[in-house]
């Protein structure tokens, strides 16, 4: 292997996440959490207008620095996308890595750079460059409790979807029957079902803004008993999770081939 | 089996949820789905007055039409009752079956719009439709996790309760006692216990809108002790409902007819 | 026995909480709860001024009647106690009863109405007739419900005190902090740090009335990071009691005759 | 051994926390725990501008006293140190020990008394004094529960810092969104981003100031799903904390040498 062949190699090698620190491809993945950090900082530092306006010509640069050392990168991974085994083809398999996930983000964070003429204003996507930090964490610290939560939260996706419905279902009824009790002692606060839903939501997850609340002794009785079934919000889904990670455990304990409450080995394996 | 048994037949087989994606029932079930969403809908934006105002036609029109479905299903239901096994008698089990929560909570959803000449405005009923769609939820995905819940919910339902009397208790106590500090420096805001229920309900949920507070330094106190007491609220019925989750998982392992540690063969089954 | 023993022995059978619905001793603990309930609610409403003044006259006969009603039972309880084989002696035992806390609230829940020369307002003490209603709680259906908690609460005293001292060392040591940072923005606010502490305890508990909060980036990055912080303060405690319910019901099983996972009989019982 | 070095082990052993109530090390413990908590409590009362004007002579003469007592402490510790088996060099022991946390906070916490000079304000780290009230959690009491709660955060690092850092990519795009939205109609409130966090971390975690909130009706859609998914935000670490705590146990109990569902003796002995 020799010439491009070879060069391809070693840039998808060090486009890869490093599990070694110190070598070139370690080099490079803290050099772009360095860039997307950096990245970050600038968008926040750009939305105060006085930074804004007095250092636009230092974060138009560092846009362009950014954006041509993240083309380059993407243009490289497109390049060297078919030498992993997953996406062997040279053309559809390089089309199949261009709408992954990762690499739609990838794209989407650069893209507003290019796109200025589109009229609207795209900057906004600039945020997704976060997300382009989460490739960093594929190492090998991070997988393991990665993948258990993925597990878990997987694994109690049906509990935790019908979690939701249920609170979706009990906003809707507080919220229809709150506008019913106030609307006629605040009309301005209480003026719709769908206002009345901005308070029934900051009732049930007890953030509790002030800004509007019942005044009536029923509306605030009501009030008293959602805020009170609001915890059991909180208890559900948290009470879902406990047990879907410790039947993790359980069960990564039981694949270990002896069994391990008495110490005898195991007769035989059942996939529970 | 022809003529009309065949047809109630049929019609019973389409009213029933579905477990086949594709056919009649399907199609009917999504329909209904929609029809429900729709009405929540209706009802959300009809409460707007704006939107009220100027669509009020279309709203009537829309109601109209509901109304007749939701009627024509109600009926339908009504009469091929008594197929289901659970309802044999014609006229007892039929009696039977529109007094089941869910054909109740069918009828009052409609009911508002039959009953204009009672006077007082049952609009709100409408809200019940939202429930009609926990129907469609009886499929197989989150049959299981349903009961799972609902086990869990009513194995632990003594230690919520208690849960539940303890913050009642405390709830009292605590605002008994903040009206006695309190009412001297705001006698508006904490004018009575009730009054002072509200700020209590509000600190130890966390809500905390912020419409009342104590300004005392003796109030505070109090208001901060009742706040980290108020965590506890939350920590209790979780940590219930969490044991619950877990306790579950390991009674249905415990049914597979092996040891699920060792692998070995049980000798005898126990009921715990 | 005859006469007056007879008689004694009746009246403590009465007195104690009923196992079976329907005799005499479950009538009077349902006159028993009613009263109390109706005190709680007299004494809600008796706060309310517009109510006090028109029914003072009506509240004034309720509660001489409950009292005279409570007093009895105090006496009669007293009279009846050595009766239980926990208070045998005549003297001694009667006054070691009356000195239980169960009888303490009685008596202090009675006293506030004989003591009216003190001059201190002690109506507040009515409030103790709540307690009085967990008496009732002893039946058999809470029995172990309430066990059950009371064994995991002080089976995890140690951890949940440490939290304890965790929060408080926490909240004084932000509270400080806070105060040198927001003092200068707003002096009125953050006067000192005692009053910081209000704002606090607002925060890590989550309460957030909005009284009080930071204004300055710094003072907001600290809020931010102690609200953060909070979390965990819910996350610690409800974690410490879930796994303390689990343990529990496994200690409970264990207890069972014969192995719960793979239903041999034990050989030998252990206490862990 | 007499005379200097008997004084030293006698120095020593009063130094070290107790475990014995009534000997001349508990009494020293309990006189450091009163001498701290005073401090504390002068530094909240120091605090309140017209107690600090009223008894500053006071202030000063405890502040002196406290820091004679300290620093009189701290130095004889230094001596002593050697005489601990992890610290046996003269010099090099005593130095690495004088580096140590627990030894750091004492001397930060003297410090400020003999820096007046430095012209910074640093009776701030008088704060630190409170810390030495942990070197006196070490009695045998709390060891257990402390050296638990460690295991089960050091465990579990790695989700927690996971969980944390969706929490803050979260807040960063919920906040960037938040203020594309909301930046026209409250261009005050939502100033920048930066300042669109605080509403952001103020909403996820439930706390709710109320001094900012989105008043859109996209802004306030955006407001709910975030509050919603803030309950997340406690579930996550709740969860992975309650199932560290069971895992803990279950390890602790299966160190026990015999198995202890089913009671027969282990064969072997497997770390897991």
């Amino acid at each position: 292997m020799s010439g491009l062949p070879r060069l391809k190699h070693r840039v998808y090698s060090i486009l890869k996440v490093s599990r070694k620190p110190g070598d070139a491809s370690w080099n490079f993945d803290v050099f772009i959490i360095i860039l997307i950090v950096g990245n970050v900082a600038a968008m926040l530092l750009e939305s105060i207008e006085p930074i804004r306006l007095k250092y636009s010509a230092e974060f138009k640069l560092f846009e362009i620095f950014s954006v041509t050392i993240f083309s380059l990168e993407y243009i490289l991974r497109i390049w060297t996308a078919n030498i992993s085994p997953a996406y062997p083809s040279p053309v559809k398999g390089r089309l199949k890595y261009a709408l992954s996930p990762l690499a739609l983000v990838d794209l989407l964070a650069i893209l507003p750079f290019f796109l200025p003429f589109v009229g609207v204003d795209l900057r906004l996507l600039r945020v997704l460059r976060i997300f382009r930090i989460f490739r960093v964490f594929k190492i090998a610290r991070y997988v393991t409790a990665l993948a258990l939560m993925n597990r878990v939260v997987s694994q109690k996706k049906e509990e935790l979807v019908l979690s939701l419905i249920f609170t979706l279902s009990l906003l809707l009824i507080t919220s229809t029957l709150m506008y019913y009790i106030e609307n006629e002692a605040q009309p301005e606060n209480f003026s719709s079902i769908p206002e009345t839903m901005w308070w029934g939501i900051a009732t049930l997850t007890t953030v509790g803004y002030g800004d509007i609340y019942p005044v009536t002794p029923l509306g605030q009785f009501m009030g008293g008993v959602i805020a009170v079934i609001g915890i059991g919000l909180f208890a559900l889904p948290t009470g879902i999770l406990a047990s879907g990670f410790s039947e993790e455990l359980t069960n990564r304990k039981e694949k270990i081939n002896c069994c391990p409450t008495c110490g005898r080995p195991k007769i035989q394996e059942y996939e529970i």
